[in-house]
């Protein structure tokens, strides 16, 4: 199993126009992927500006068909404007 | 859902030491917090030194009681003498 921890910092006020697109993409992979085990979205606690994806795929090609995905392109590009820099991912495989 | 990711850095040779204390707090907590949804050891692709718990409570109460445990206790110290600095924690309240 492969893990995946995406950290998100949005723009302040970016909130509700993050959220809305991110749900949408947590629905779309739970619905399309069946080599990704886990893809939730949290929010940090005492920060109003941080998330976090937690993601677990049963292997390379798994990840590799989730960056592939249209929704991924598609809810990816529309989170980008309330993005403030560029997500901070920690690739892992799993020890136990 | 409360969702914590734990970042560990291990001194170089720590790394077997290290994952023998962890395994074995793994299975601890998965045979006995029922309010511990997910509990997980990764390590990171490309360092040879960093690791990842990803963990999923479903309320503080479950936070609170895996800290308070005995298990968390004693094998959280057989891990100390491993680690290269304290451990870097994100938690975070489930958002969908």
């Amino acid at each position: 199993m492969i893990g995946v921890v995406a950290q998100l910092k949005v723009k302040e006020g970016g909130q509700d126009g993050f959220e809305e697109a991110a749900k949408k993409l947590v629905a779309a992979v739970n619905a399309n992927e069946p080599g990704c085990k886990l893809y939730q979205l949290f929010k940090v606690q005492e920060s109003a500006t941080d998330y976090v994806f937690m993601e677990q795929y049963e292997n390379q090609a798994a990840v590799d068909a989730h960056r592939a995905s249209d929704h991924f392109k598609t809810l990816g590009a529309a989170m980008g404007p309330f993005l403030d820099g560029r997500p901070v991912i920690i690739r892992t495989d799993i020890v136990e």
